[in-house]
């Protein structure tokens, strides 16, 4: 087996075509809108007092200029960007193993969430079984929504070890293909295709501009690393933005340690976002010629973000979707570079929103104000 | 002063394409969208249990076929539909009275909701001064929303006695003119092009085929008029949506009776459709001709379409706005018919989204658990 660095080789924005002219004809086109009242409050400078308690305390608001591009992958497949990676990858098992093979032995992962529903996807439309563990704390909705696509679903508990176990125990009697949710090159390469398109979408609403930056939500940072790799031989800067509760901002505190953080144990509302960074993903998000920062926002900034969303866009996202639009309403370090590379002039830049996976009731649970 | 049968003459296709044309500049054409979901949600039989207290209860379930097509007037500026009548009372009484004298007398109206920040916004672009009367128990997002667009917000008590009480109080000072939210040509005109829109924008989608079906919210009745006035001369039928709490069902009563019911008393959580049906607007849904029946619905149903419309399509829509799609889904003599019209091959229906002016916390609060 080949190290990270070795197969992290392999990622070019050639993969990510070849990912593309794959999956092209399994997954949405999905819109990449625009809203002018979003690009104006995020053209705002912050108040003083949202600035009280920070390094920019007492200082003036930045002023940065943003035109956004919001990639709506919460109207994908299965509502998330996840269904790009899945596809991908179960079509290039087919390609190595052949059909008879990976019919026969089945795939199987575990996923709590968009990953699980992803794969029961892929697995159906491509008629071959499909066995997910999911913890059996999983919300009844994510476990109907993998059910409905005729997976065969098994529980077990929520740590990493003892859905691992479970796993091990089913490949042994079956030997079913383990499809990975982030650390592995064709998921990465199939979620890239996401940047592929909003590039694309992009050109033709600016008659061939570029991009000045996009920024995605990391979690196991497949999404991040895949839209990094696609974007690596263009102009167009890559940003990535984390929750910051509990320590689920690893891979910002792992780049200014020098050193991947392995272990995450949060609860963060962006609950998509919970996993540290992967193996093979961190060779990418590491790269400072692919990534040019990770910024990290808090749980209030997130919900404020959804608010905006739901209520201004009138777009349903899940809270892990909209850490990047935080970023680039809050973040002041992120604001002030801005105002300065770009001035009057401003920056386009594209935000993906990764999914809109969530029920009435948790949006209800989240904005309570008991 | 013409009599409302009198000035039902002037509803005319015709006259709907004069609005668009005076309107056209200012509204956002918004999307006309489809979702594989609903449309197989929509075309499964009911069960039986759905069924049980019904007239229906032991008969087997309808089995229509839809393929929907909905028209998001929730991203319509100011969130609603409302944004094409008051542009089009505007203009129209500029044209009439000459920019000096509207410039000078300033325009008001009272409202609650969406009509309020219509004609705010509407006053805003056209330089006019806007005095809206707003109940004092109004929501403070719609009375900021109002605000936002600089019209002068006056509080009342919530009845119309009061409300109306404040409008005379305010004209017998300022000369204003008054605009009236949906009992007035202009208005239902205004609203008509939401059909004149959707469509075209169908048969761009079918090559030139024609909607089988349209299907409106009715409150005051001003879109519902609109819509079926410019199909009027048309092939496609036109339905309206009500709720049937607390006897809001006014217009479906008074078409059962025979005599338009002037009287409402309901808190239906379709905060849009509390109102009576107007006086024109009267005139205009009583006309087997242009409208072909209206149906109602539960509380518990518009919570039920509103749920698929956030979790499954992502869209975020307000009470109001899904009624129609709750007769699709629910109301057994409407999807009888569709299925002994239309048999195998179905209807195209399209299903106008009124508004999307809601908050995370009225979501919340509408499907609390507890």
């Amino acid at each position: 087996m080949s190290s990270p660095a070795e197969t992290a080789q392999s990622l070019t924005p050639a993969a990510v075509q070849a990912a593309y002219d794959r999956i092209q004809s399994y997954v949405h086109r999905t819109p990449l809108v625009t809203s002018k009242t979003l690009d104006a409050v995020a053209s705002t400078p912050q108040s003083g007092d949202a600035l009280a308690g920070t390094p920019f305390e007492g200082q003036t608001p930045a002023h940065p200029r943003f035109r956004l591009f919001f990639k709506c992958e919460n109207l994908q497949r299965i509502g998330a960007f996840k269904a790009r990676g899945a596809f991908h990858a179960l079509l290039r098992l087919i390609e190595e193993r052949g059909e008879d093979e990976v019919k026969k032995r089945g795939v199987i992962t575990h996923s709590s969430g968009n990953h699980a529903q992803a794969l029961a996807l892929a697995a159906s439309s491509l008629n071959v079984p499909a066995t997910i563990v999911m913890p059996r704390i999983s919300t009844p909705s994510k476990i109907a929504g993998t059910q409905s696509h005729g997976a065969e679903i098994v529980f077990s508990g929520s740590t990493s070890v003892e859905r691992e176990a479970i796993v091990a125990d089913i490949q042994g009697k079956t030997d079913a293909i383990f499809v990975p949710p982030y650390d592995d090159p064709n998921i990465i390469c199939g979620q890239g295709t996401t940047a592929l398109e909003l590039d694309a979408q992009f050109q033709d609403l600016q008659r061939g501009k570029s991009l000045d930056a996009v920024i995605t939500p990391i979690g196991g940072g497949g999404l991040n690393a895949g839209v990094a790799t696609y974007f690596s031989d263009k102009q167009t800067k890559v940003f990535g933005a984390e929750p910051s509760f509990e320590g689920a901002d690893d891979c910002r505190r792992g780049l200014e340690a020098g050193k991947r953080v392995d272990r995450v144990a949060t609860l963060t509302i962006a609950d998509g976002l919970r996993t540290p960074v992967g193996l093979l993903n961190w060779e990418v998000l590491s790269d400072r010629r692919k990534v040019e920062g990770v910024f990290s926002v808090t749980e209030e900034q997130i919900k404020a973000a959804m608010r905006l969303v739901l209520e201004r866009m009138k777009i349903v996202v899940e809270p892990s979707a909209v850490v990047g639009l935080a970023v680039c309403l809050f973040d002041e370090n992120f604001r002030r570079r801005v105002e300065q590379e770009a001035g009057e002039a401003g920056w386009d830049v594209a935000i993906v929103f990764s999914g809109g996976n969530t029920t009435v009731e948790a949006i209800g649970k989240l904005f309570d104000q008991q």
